[in-house]
């Protein structure tokens, strides 16, 4: 009998990813939701090196790391279709780009979001540039890792949602037809995944959080530059 | 017949974790070296993204990240001792020292040692922190991954030798005895392994060239904050 936990927040991309693999591969688990304002001792033992989620408990052994994660349940259920292709070198290509977009495209998105005024002018064409890097990766092909839906969807997956809301309440449009139409045409593709689909965080709390926490940077930054 | 070049600075240690791995898994390889100060039409067509080293280039093919390539040598070369364990979870918990290791341990050594005074006595507790992570890590067994050695002997092969070399010219000594018995054990043992013995830079010419390095770095700290 398998014991599995997902400690996750229900607002974090990070965490969506975990939740897409695990029921594609259709592992029955537990999910607690953390409040990272006031974490959880189970959350402190489990990870104690981040002190972050996601984090998987299975069978009593946490595994931290959202794309450590993918890759542990990739290999530990692999009967059904794996995510990563069976070939070394499509391999470290799927974990080269894995990487590119959590040292780079996420954090410049993220950059040009919770800024504001001349800052996030200036940041938004570095999040761009990155940005354009992924178009590239998507010419001729339904997913990023060609005919059909594997690891690196999981990993760009936040794009699909989160661009939507960082435009509805930071007020910034990054994906403009003209200069990112496979991303947007994988964007629906991606979005019709019936496991992708039926998972993302409420829509309306999400603008209501990602208000708040724009607000909070925003006061931040204020007080720091007066 | 395999073409296989190793695109790499003289002195990075994340070329040698590459180097090590392909003496390891005994591959047949052409070293090119290059000069970040003046990077070659090579480097910047196989790396794009990044344009830096180390990249592998295998039958034309650029691998890049070294993380991601050690991974690609112990896959695709897989007929000889597997750097990684068999077992998903001992692989995922693997995945994440290595991560550990290259967003946290190796960054904030670094920012201890190229930092002077009161920033460089700030830097070297969190530093320290991080080292003291490691220690743990090392609890009770030989190598990183247990009795033998192994993909995060690779990885955190660079301690064995640079932590010295930044004590010599940069006098931080970070590697206390009775703070980190256990590393310091094993990095005799690690350093023991003929091919890891046999691949050192030149320890006078890596010595030169941090020393170098570090007068640079606070030269331009003293400039900025003039």
């Amino acid at each position: 009998m398998e014991e599995v936990k997902l400690f996750r927040t229900w607002s974090s991309p990070f965490a969506l990813r975990v939740v897409w693999a695990l029921k594609l591969k259709g592992v029955e688990y537990e999910t607690v939701y953390e409040d990272l304002a006031n974490k959880s001792s189970s959350l402190l033992e489990y990870n104690p090196v981040h002190k972050k989620v996601p984090i998987l408990l299975h069978n009593g052994t946490p595994i931290c790391e959202s794309l450590v994660i993918l890759e542990y349940i990739d290999e530990r259920w692999n009967t059904t279709a794996r995510f990563l292709p069976e070939d070394p070198l499509a391999r470290a290509t799927a974990r080269f780009w894995a990487k590119f977009n959590d040292d780079q495209v996420a954090p410049s998105v993220f950059r040009a979001y919770v800024s504001q005024g001349v800052e996030q002018e200036e940041a938004i064409g570095p999040a761009l540039e990155k940005l354009d890097i992924v178009e590239k990766q998507l010419t001729g092909k339904k997913f990023f890792g060609g005919e059909s839906f594997g690891f690196l969807d999981l990993v760009f997956g936040w794009i699909a949602k989160y661009l939507g809301i960082f435009e509805e309440t930071g007020g910034i449009k990054l994906l403009e037809q003209d200069r990112f139409p496979q991303i947007l045409e994988w964007k629906d593709r991606f979005s019709d995944i019936p496991v992708v689909k039926e998972n993302w965080p409420d829509h309306e709390k999400l603008i209501a959080k990602f208000r708040l926490m724009r607000d909070y940077f925003n006061s931040t930054a204020a007080r720091c530059s007066e």
